[in-house]
């Protein structure tokens, strides 16, 4: 399956596949060849209904999703689908399509599955990026470049410092966001009113095996109308684009014109023969932009009324969907990014030395006081300025940016600790 | 096209169809053949190039999308198909495909076009609701039941009036949200930098043909880095579509087994064979819910860097195509739940009485004063602990809902006057 | 009153005081006076009863907010403390105090005149704003500047069309705000159940005298859980500060040190006596950041269930008088930093220089198409790369940036008609 | 430090305090402090000079927020303030204020302190609501009740259930929002780039000498610009407010006139004697309503330019600061609503019955099959319906919820064991 053209930047061809009309059929009919199999093996159903179940492929999109108007669910038409097609083989066996359980169960349970499956494209994709960062930092350990605050420039650090920042924040959110899959992960089972009394007793037997059989784990209890591990997830989607954005920022900026301390391959214009944009950055940022609003409405969604909501919980399946593919968009161009970067040592010298010694007014004030570099520099550069005040070693010292990187590489090295 | 499955409620078929890959491309292409027309016309391209260009009936999406993310932009790739098309039939007429112009007007125009497309359903979808809403207020003028603030019992009013009331803040919404579309459908035609410079000094002419060739209105000038005319109109997508939710709020509500004064069609449950959801409102509300998020996504894109945004701009398309569908998605839920409702005055009748008169207590406080009522409430019906306190007249009025209507017919009038 | 510190940068000094503490309960005092004299007029209470009421000068704040949380309203514990201190002067007048009126009438419209109050100060600093921007534009009409598109050097522009169009996107965006703020400003009254119930007949009538009375807008009916009005209002925060944001990120981009085309008086850095940073520009983002998030959570609200929610309603104060402030605080730093930029038209100019060129391929590409320019330019300057293929007066005027401006200037002229 | 009005229910006393002027004031002096006694013990600045800055108790607000816009930093007023104060004891020692930190290590590590100050009031009340929920769980295992789904009655489930649902999620939200805690509360301490170089290679060990006087872990590397801990933090109060909101939108539904299950205490109407508002709940939800909204503005700020952000970092206080508030508020209301809950199991059971045995469909289902129920009960009850399709055993027990709960009991064990 091939992107859409609306969905722009905010999202892939593989997560759009995983999202995809087949693959979501797929993970529903798995959870219901799931259960039937549970089912059978703990003589609930007969095996023999059960068999009948498990045999069909696939069904077919078609309408379903204007069906699912009709009843505010797609269990609905999806399970009237299949005890169709298990009926046209065996009328006996469609009885037992479905046996007890509920719409949130089969619709939640397919979206774990997804998950699980975007999860693993996400974690190549991570791993590729977080190795290349890594490289990348130790690689210019000690390329100077000028530190900018407030898009001013201040004393010089390092590149390799600069990268290992980044690393630092993407691997811990990573981190997060693989331990809130870890959570999320898990099978959801509790039928029509969370207490799976259509099994008598039996139920959480059941739910052990389906949750087997899917290896997925089995939750304490059914989470119908408590979304807060899913919301975990989706707010992690959040943290996770805020840093990729945060890199796509800085290295968008250090490719202006004007600055030219890092290039990447970057793309064409249609009007302009000469341009090399940044467009690695510009489809990570795009990307980025959307999830923290994905966040917002998932978080909204959580106020889920009783057992099973009346508009909540249906609205979740886009906003998980988006947060997933627009946070895996801005990953795998922020990794291809990483991967093609160039960077130029030689201009972030020249642009430290284009602030001539003013980015070492700090290291000059701890030794002749605040005021007094303020005064001086009004009307002179660093140098010429300082000559009354300092020793002429100090003097001679003063605007090496190699001699005042402080701590650079201890942090640099600590952050690539992780 | 029909609706993606992952798309949940978040849509319909019909403007799904609007943003599809298909009508992406037609817009484009209209654009580019307008370009072309306008440019032949004022002798700017040679009217045999402009008539090849003018021949080519479609443009395959293949790996459009996917091609986009090389160069942050979907014009490059789209271009270049063009300009490969009309190649194949006229090698000289492919230097002048998109001739002068930049990958943001191309865009921007397209999805006005878009835009105005979804409109019109939009349109009629909501006239539909409008015109139902006002049968179904006058129908029920006076229907008595029982008002409700903080989810409890406050004094009668009439159904008809409460339909006045969701009929009067959609019918605002819609006035502000076409006055956003008014002033949004414009041409965008700026070229690379905004002054049209390729066409030396006749810009604004060619801006004026390609207006005409499109039926837009040509704005006083390019506006690609501003948007807050296309911001305006998300932003009233989202007013439009609270204003939705409140009535899908409230019929979910009234439709609760203990209240039951509404009711409609409904859907089953995969579970429950009893069950009649009020699916309509569900559907509602469940597309309503996207829209905050959107128009926050949007409003926060909106500080674009310079002549052409990095990232802000190029996340757009998702986020003003997610709001126009999820609005257009309630609209079409509740104006099919508004045509479809079943109203129980009786029932209305019956919770009103319900309360003992307990919510005639405002209209025995006017009488008797605040302290006396929840003092005399303490321990009995209204009607017992008003024995003493009022005259035999008094008393005898003291709960009939019809006599504590105040202004309710008066207002429903004025609010219907819209 | 005087900025918390904790609200950084998303308020000044008078706009925190028109949402203080003492204004609000001005503001409500006001809406209980106006009541009390217009149900005097109209002899629905004693003379002598609103004469007592009317001599209320002012209400302590004391544990107002701490007693409304028992409540849910600010309403309960206020009407109580006003009655107590009409009592104190008047046993019987007390009964008199809020007649008949219900929370609402008297929170929403005492918001009412704090927005009024509010809009004078957005009013004044957007007039001083849009007058600046023409100002600015006019004086470097003739300022030649890169135009920048995904921060990459574009053709050139003059900061003059630059600032025109930031006056544009303003002052379209002050338009609609300022009607916004028209549909907005209207008097809330509806008694409990939103008929004026309590006032018999009455009830219209007495909503015009308090209307009168707070010279507002007398609406077509009570608005109490339709809050379309507002939310137009807050959206429209959201569009303005956009536009705003937009301003404040050009400037400071085009202040980095590397560009230095702008410079604001700036700031100073507790640690580096070099710096001067681009303190409007950050104050204006900083503020302006808060509003996409407060539009979202205003809109979340709007489902408000039936004549007076339970949650949304009470959620608005804090969300609207976020957005008005932050706005205006957006508003107050840019108009600031407006008023005191310092242009630097040569360092515009040498920063074209720089580009060698490179920015007129575009316009190179339209005399001997794009194919051949991009060849050219793998090895050379423009210039060299052209040499053999321009005429030699072509190629004399192939890079001055005053013969490539197009209609910038024409479309500077229309920008600012508006 | 008394909440103000306009916040309504976004804080609570003891939180406003928490960030109140003072306290920032008092933990902004507080780092400074621990600065100036760390590098004196470190022989970097005169043991005396520290001793003078450690005398100084307080610094009063005055005109900080106010000054605070010109250099867009609090940081900047502040360490003036402190300079002129310990000056005026002892000259020398001034220029020892602040030396060689920068604003964000300030800022950052006040807002730090705050936190944890914040954390300690939540912990408690989190505590407080945890053990209510059990004891609530417990009292209630065998009180039965309709489930609800879609907002229609489901087949029956217990109280005690319900509530030890309600009781995971906040337990499982809490330990995750404490972990994230854990995290966030770090020392921030980089100097003017994040190398710490005006402490020439002392800046590591440094760090570890403020960290101990402040009692705050010793983060591996300054964190400036990478806001992931605080981002995940804030997230965390969107997932855990988003829990108690659940909470208290089941409590209001269920308190409904119709359906009186439960009831809170409440408040009064300022206009309707006999109301009994869900006073609790309309706080919670109230204030719960703001936190998404503050989850978004902090994501969409984590894009934060090189080392120090222009815009994005400045934004984050009053997001911050709100976010922890509101959900601070939200749960004290519930904590508060939970420990006077009146629960009514007489009513519940009423209110199973009132379905006249239509919520044991799905159990009807089970045992004669969907379709057929769905046919009975087209024109009678349950019971009547299937007296021709079951056993008399069957019927008997057909409609007994305790017949019918499948694992609840097992479920509600399982979630308490938390």
């Amino acid at each position: 399956m091939s992107i859409r053209l609306i969905d722009g930047f905010a999202t892939t061809a593989a997560l759009a596949e995983v999202f995809s009309d087949a693959e979501i059929l797929r993970a529903m009919l798995r959870f219901e060849v799931a259960l039937a199999a549970a089912q059978a093996r703990l003589k609930m159903i007969p095996q023999s209904a059960a068999a009948q179940i498990c045999k069909i492929q696939s069904i077919e999109a078609s309408s379903l999703a204007e069906d699912a108007r009709a009843s505010a669910t797609l269990a609905v038409p999806f399970v009237k689908a299949l005890a169709e097609r298990v009926r046209e083989i065996d009328p006996g066996a469609a009885a037992f399509v479905h046996w007890g359980a509920t719409s949130q169960d089969l619709l939640d349970t397919a979206l774990i599955l997804l998950l699980r499956n975007a999860r693993e494209i996400l974690s190549e994709d991570h791993a590729r990026l977080s190795r290349q960062l890594r490289e990348l930092s130790d690689r210019h350990a000690h390329s100077l470049m000028l530190a900018r605050t407030l898009l001013q420039p201040a004393p010089p650090t390092t590149f390799g410092y600069k990268v290992a920042g980044w690393f630092g924040a993407v691997e811990r959110s990573w981190q997060r966001w693989s331990h809130a899959f870890d959570e999320a992960l898990q099978l959801q089972f509790g039928g029509a009113a969370g207490t799976l009394a259509s099994y008598a007793g039996r139920g959480p037997e059941l739910a052990r095996e389906i949750s087997k059989e899917l290896h997925l784990a089995d939750p304490r209890a059914p989470w119908h109308a408590h979304r807060d591990r899913l919301a975990s997830l989706v707010a992690q989607c959040g943290v996770y684009s805020g840093a990729l954005a945060k890199i796509a920022r800085d290295i968008a900026l250090l490719m202006q014109h004007e600055i030219g301390e890092l290039s990447e391959p970057g793309g064409e214009s249609s009007a302009m023969p000469n341009k090399r944009n940044p467009s690695g950055c510009v489809v990570a940022l795009a990307a980025a932009a959307h999830v923290p609003a994905f966040v917002a409405a998932f978080l909204s969604a959580m106020p889920q009324e009783h057992e099973r909501a009346a508009g909540g919980w249906q609205s979740e399946w886009p906003t998980i969907a988006g947060a997933i593919q627009a946070t895996g968009s801005a990953l795998a161009a922020i990794a291809d990014t990483i991967g093609r970067l160039t960077v130029d040592p030689v201009r972030m010298l020249v642009n430290i030395e284009a602030t001539h010694g003013a980015v070492f007014a700090e290291k000059a004030a701890m030794l002749v006081g605040n005021a007094a570099v303020k005064e001086a520099l009004k009307e002179k550069t660093l140098r010429a300025a300082l000559a009354p005040l300092l020793t002429p070693e100090q003097l001679d010292n003063i605007d090496h940016p190699e001699d005042y990187l402080g701590a650079a590489e201890f942090f640099r090295c600590r952050l690539l600790e992780n």
